[in-house]
């Protein structure tokens, strides 16, 4: 009978999420999972959460219950405007930030205010999935942008900006990217801020993981060198505090983000009150550089394992990164071997890992896949990884 | 600079919704609001939902903090499939429910899954101003049906739905309609359901305010009607519970949901997990029926009240509904006056509403406007409707 009913023409693209798909099956507690993004739970403030909501109850009492301004809670986009000023570079007031529901959905609300059907964005290749379907949901077609150790290659970007019709925003994760966790150099970044001024293209520069860096120097933001305000930033809660209460903002020229308070008006009204005076009121109370400082050192140590493993136990013949922060190493496998084929004689074994093709939205790569090490303790990521690398080194061993 | 960008086609006319630029001004304690359509704060279960909170973090620790699936906690979407049942005549279980960012999203979300750009969607005259922009942002037109008592005019429908290209939805606000208050009868629901599978047009049902109902017998939804599958029910925590939270939820074809599921992952991948866990707990713990009529004692009582004051104060040219149920009664004032008018006469006294030309999306009546009687207590309600009156009866004095 549904059948009968027509539904938009984007819901023919649109596909169900390999990740969230493959979430669904880590779920089991049996299961050693390299598959989601996701933090840490053993490290979220648990007990603070529990006072914070309580002290916010008791001093706001019905208004953190109320319906609020969409643009969200006034003191959080002040604590967010400061942070980006002094850690990226950036020179923004409470006006330059919209509060969203995730950083998930400043990119959605990108597609929303800047993409009709048949627009283009840029983005790096591979890039991060659920970039890809929030644009693809608003008709837009990609270019892919390959990537080295730097970040972006501009010269092929220029090339791209001169030659094609219709692109309407760029889309880059330049710090601790999803799914590689390359980082891009400053003459990128400048470079990039340049380009985007000269071609009128505005640029999304996503950011959740760039406060979890383990080695290295902080590079300043895109953002930074913007001189003309096209460059807009996304920022989220999810990695530094918890991504439950699905706290993100978006920060740009106060004009543009005007028009994002718009759209998100007629989208969800406004963010979740309570969650968004929790975290304001940790933040006051409590020393969160203290608390992310616990979660880089636990990461850097699991990076560091995850690391060691793969050069141990996986064969001579791939590639992997060496991420300097964030939550995720990214490998190359032979060109003729797909990791579908791997997962599938991984998940047999209860390990789970999301294959790279679904991060490229032109070229699938089959080739390749991330490997999240944030999420498992220790001696799990060593066993995980153990696993993987004999099931590739048999699978190699019988390919030949 | 800026105006160098371009953004999508559906900038042009995405506007400022009118209520939430009024709210701003209403965020003042001194200013009596019947603008908003905000629940009385001082009904919020504040302290049940502390300790809720509480028990949620100590039992389910980080759990409550961490990603979760996109469908929704499935305890809660179990709760909200049995209330349905019972309550509306559906037969949903889990599966049939997606939870969403607030009924908000539900209809957002709607508009994704159905409309591309150029299509129509037929809807109430007046309907709900949130869902003409959430709508308009998938580049929809609009046709509008005439409403009497009974809800909608099922031969203009008939006759619209015969004779008009590219229908794809009917969006309609059956019970305690926002913003007139009215309420369907039995017949019209049948025959609303009869039209959509004889047309092959699916109907978004939205019902926050259901719940809500002072005086008069529950109706069965337009839903319970439904052979085909065809029907979408919205329902929202906001009303009944608190809206801060942002929790509701879209009801339907399990394929359909679905596809609500693929576009939310794109969208914002989640809803707040503790916040859903937290409502959760407290249906399990508390008997939300005892809480609701406590809700509806208040709200009958300052119905009551708005429509004495109304029948007192206003001049006797003035036409106003007797909603049995909901937030809203709706005033058509003599078609030679401006509800805009009289708005900036009262602002200035600190009284607020809003006009009712924001509730038509295709033909502006500036003779209307909408009063909200459930957010003020009420001696203010009265003091508030006095003046009204008062500007109104001037206002008529000296135009004659």
């Amino acid at each position: 009978m549904i059948m009968k009913l027509k539904f938009a023409k984007r819901m023919s693209y649109i596909k169900a999420s390999e990740i969230r798909e493959i979430l669904k099956v880590t779920e089991r507690e049996d299961v050693i999972s390299f598959a989601g993004g996701l933090p840490a739970p053993e490290l979220f403030p648990i007990d603070e959460i529990n006072k914070m909501n309580q002290v916010v109850l008791q001093e706001a009492g019905a208004k953190a219950l109320q319906y609020t301004t969409t643009e969200g809670y006034y003191p959080l986009r002040e604590w967010i405007a400061k942070r980006m000023n002094e850690r990226l570079g950036t020179s923004f007031d409470k006006d330059n930030i919209l509060i969203t529901h995730g950083s998930q959905q400043g990119l959605d609300l990108s597609g929303k205010v800047f993409l009709d059907d048949g627009d283009i964005v840029l983005c790096e290749s591979p890039t991060y999935l659920a970039a890809i379907s929030a644009f693809k949901s608003y008709g837009s077609g990609f270019i892919e942008i390959p990537t080295d150790e730097e970040g972006m290659d501009m010269a092929t970007l220029e090339e791209v900006l001169n030659n094609t019709q219709n692109i309407k925003l760029i889309y880059v994760i330049p710090t601790f990217q999803n799914p590689t966790g390359k980082t891009w150099s400053l003459e990128r970044r400048k470079k990039l801020a340049e380009l985007s001024a000269l071609y009128d293209i505005p640029v999304i520069e996503d950011n959740p993981y760039g406060e979890l860096r383990f080695e290295g120097e902080s590079l300043p933001s895109i953002k930074s060198f913007d001189k003309v305000g096209n460059i807009l930033c996304t920022g989220s809660f999810s990695k530094i505090f918890c991504p439950g209460f699905r706290i993100g903002w978006i920060a740009g020229d106060k004009d543009i983000i005007r028009k994002y308070v718009l759209v998100k008006q007629g989208t969800d009204l406004q963010c979740n009150t309570i969650a968004q005076m929790t975290i304001a009121e940790y933040l006051k109370r409590y020393d969160i550089d203290e608390h992310i400082s616990k979660i880089v050192e636990v990461y850097r140590k699991r990076r560091d394992i995850a690391l060691e493993c793969i050069e141990r136990y996986f064969p001579n013949d791939i590639k992997y990164t060496h991420p300097q922060g964030g939550l995720f190493t990214w490998i190359e496998l032979p060109e003729n071997i797909s990791a579908h084929d791997i997962l599938q004689k991984c998940i047999e074994q209860k390990i789970a890992f999301v294959p790279g093709s679904s991060f490229y939205p032109v070229e699938h790569k089959e080739n390749t896949f991330r490997i999240n090490y944030s999420n498992m303790p220790e001696d799990r990521i060593m066993k995980g990884l153990q696993v993987i690398g004999e099931v590739l080194k048999e699978y190699i061993h019988q390919l030949k």
